[in-house]
């Protein structure tokens, strides 16, 4: 599945060589850490099909007709509401409901990119962002982000760079909590100061929050929104991680302004988000069914990461280093720059354990040493079989590596 | 709900003038003729509700997860053989899945599609397909239709007109099955050219078929994808006016090589269609409740095309003319090109009955003397009572008219 996350550039291997590929780590004898998928074993299946046998019921129409393009007004309540818990506060013409909240990164590209516009992108990035803005034709440039997420020193340097050049940027992308691939989150003092460089420079900030529900340690972190006073921040959330990802429902909040521009651009694409998921999900979250999933979630999830950083530390090899998550389902391995996390891939499939390589987070397709582990899926007795696997490939590969270079030194 | 299917020039407009009137129309004592939506009378909704308890039982994670970008194994292969029905000869990998067939076009639009690129498509046109064109800044070249559809005479000679000045056209785009907004069907032996042209000009055709199933006279015609032997007809099939709108499914039947560039382009656009509906859709589909929902769908639409018809010959003054559809949800009234379908809406809603004004439906906003009434959503006391009303305002624009006319004749 995860061919579907490369960029442009490699739309012809996509299509090919990686479709091939990504049939070897469907075969069940491997053990996959490479789907970004929630996990099916914790898939609220008894109170969906209780509370959607009660809604075709009671509201056979707003079930089966179509909604209007900016979302069922229920659905968009309860979102205010959602976000109100965040301490962002906001009103129902504040929200647009998407399709998936790749459908937000879509719509936010078409209304603002103009082939050639410059938006910046962490380095790593989601590979789904970067595909959105890539199909506008924007030119991305990308910061390096350290164990609290974003140099803002970097950024600052760059924006300056590009303010002396007569440049401007239209956005920065970012996931803040629990990034998609590294696991890292944004410090809370980098995410004010982020915003004040964005009243400053005069630029947007496109913050994808799929996974700040899911923390494992500790109380949640601010979003980025929280510290906008003049509606610079659009903000994505989704209910694919946090309850269920097939339904295809997630949100935008934005200035009023902005969201008129979205739902004009929403009409030509899809009309309307599918109505049974989005009256359902309004239901579950009015009846407590989707917090109490959370709660679920965090639980399954935090004995996943745990399990996995015992692991790594118990088998992986001292010149290896990873990220260390508090949420979301990922952890970020860089392996020695000699080694290319790719030509790796295929040698750990014919061990039957696979992950997603690095260059697949990049716009330029640089982090070749490293790779992204996905931990939402396997169970723990999975998690620490396929971690030993890794270990064992790349020992094989470190070791291959360092009689080649004695032979040479001889 | 109709200021959705506005050009992008009226932008402007729709987010202000056109959304406060659509709120008029909303009203209950307004008989609507406006939407485009199948009836709320004839959802069938206790076969879904029995099949989805089903399914969720047996197919738990197809129906929560996310599916493939290209959609469900099982669907595809039901809709092989729902295209096998019409005689048009396709295997799954020919096959993508949509988030309803709005968003066939918009990524059609999106694989195709250069600033500037020439399309053609017919006058007057489904506004979503006009939309969508736009999007990607598509230069609109519009060709007249008459009662047999797209005029190939005039077609043949821009083609000319355009190859003699060195430029091309890259597809035309029709709704050929009882268009929206005529009503009307291109002939047959008009389908069997349009593709030789399209050989000889070397152009692709775009053929969007809502409706064809909903015919309510005499057998369904051969699609203009029945005539393709080069694989340059794009044929979009939709489940929503012949089943459910709300759960957006629809489908593009195309070149293997076409599909896994729209698989790519979808990727960053949604992911992947709600796993839920495609669920639904296959299983309906298999267990014949889609076929056995078209027929009760025939039965109620032609009386209430023939309620219609039979209204507005009783009320409707002889200067005004209209089609007379086999299929479909429209009918296309033209008023003499002396009275303003826009001026007179606003009027006619003031009497409580709504229809769209033609310029929506027109790329350069032509189509001022015209309107189109769907017959879909009123019962049949509502069309009468509503074309009784529709016809006192039209009368009464044509007597001040000829009062105003007279005056200054004197």
């Amino acid at each position: 599945m995860f061919e579907e996350y490369f960029s442009d550039n490699a739309k012809q291997m996509r299509s090919s060589e990686i479709r091939e590929f990504f049939k070897l780590t469907e075969k069940p004898e491997v053990i996959s850490f490479a789907g970004g998928f929630p996990s099916k074993d914790c898939l609220p299946i008894d109170q969906v099909q209780e509370v959607n046998k009660r809604l075709l019921l009671e509201a056979e129409e707003e079930m089966l007709q179509y909604s209007p393009t900016e979302g069922q007004e229920d659905l968009r309540k309860y979102i205010v509401d959602f976000m109100a818990q965040k301490g962002i506060d906001v009103g129902v013409d504040n929200i647009l409901v998407t399709s998936g909240s790749q459908q937000g990164l879509d719509l936010v590209s078409k209304i603002f990119i103009n082939p050639g516009d410059k938006v910046i992108t962490e380095s790593p990035s989601y590979v789904g962002g970067l595909g959105a803005i890539r199909n506008y034709r924007g030119d991305i440039l990308s910061i390096k982000v350290d164990n609290k997420g974003l140099r803002l020193d970097l950024l600052e340097a760059e924006l300056e760079r590009l303010t002396n050049n007569g440049q401007q940027i239209k956005f920065i992308y970012l996931v803040a909590d629990f990034n998609n691939p590294t696991g890292l989150s944004l410090a809370v003092e980098r995410r004010e100061k982020l915003v004040e460089l964005a009243e400053k420079y005069e630029f947007l900030i496109l913050e994808d929050d799929p996974y700040s529900k899911l923390k494992y340690d500790g109380p949640e972190r601010p979003a980025i929104k929280n510290f906008d006073k003049q509606g610079r921040v659009i903000y994505l959330g989704s209910f694919s991680k946090i309850f269920i990802p097939g339904i295809r429902v997630g949100w935008v909040v934005a200035a009023e302004e902005v969201i008129q521009k979205l739902i004009l651009a929403k009409q030509s694409t899809d009309l309307c988000s599918n109505s049974m998921g989005q009256r359902l999900i309004a239901a579950c979250g009015r009846e407590g069914i989707i917090d109490n999933q959370i709660k679920k979630l965090c639980r399954l999830y935090r004995r996943r990461r745990d399990k996995t950083m015992e692991s790594l530390n118990k088998y992986f090899p001292p010149e290896v280093n990873w990220t260390e998550p508090e949420g979301g389902f990922y952890t970020w391995v860089e392996l020695p720059p000699y080694l290319n996390s790719k030509d790796l891939l295929f040698k750990a499939i014919e061990q039957n354990v696979a992950y997603v390589s690095g260059e697949a987070f990049s716009s330029s397709g640089q982090k070749q040493n490293a790779f992204r582990l996905s931990f939402s899926q396997p169970t723990l007795e999975e998690i620490e079989e396929g971690i030993y696997r890794l270990s064992e490939v790349i020992k094989t590969e470190l070791n291959s590596f360092e009689a080649r270079n004695q032979r040479c030194i001889k």
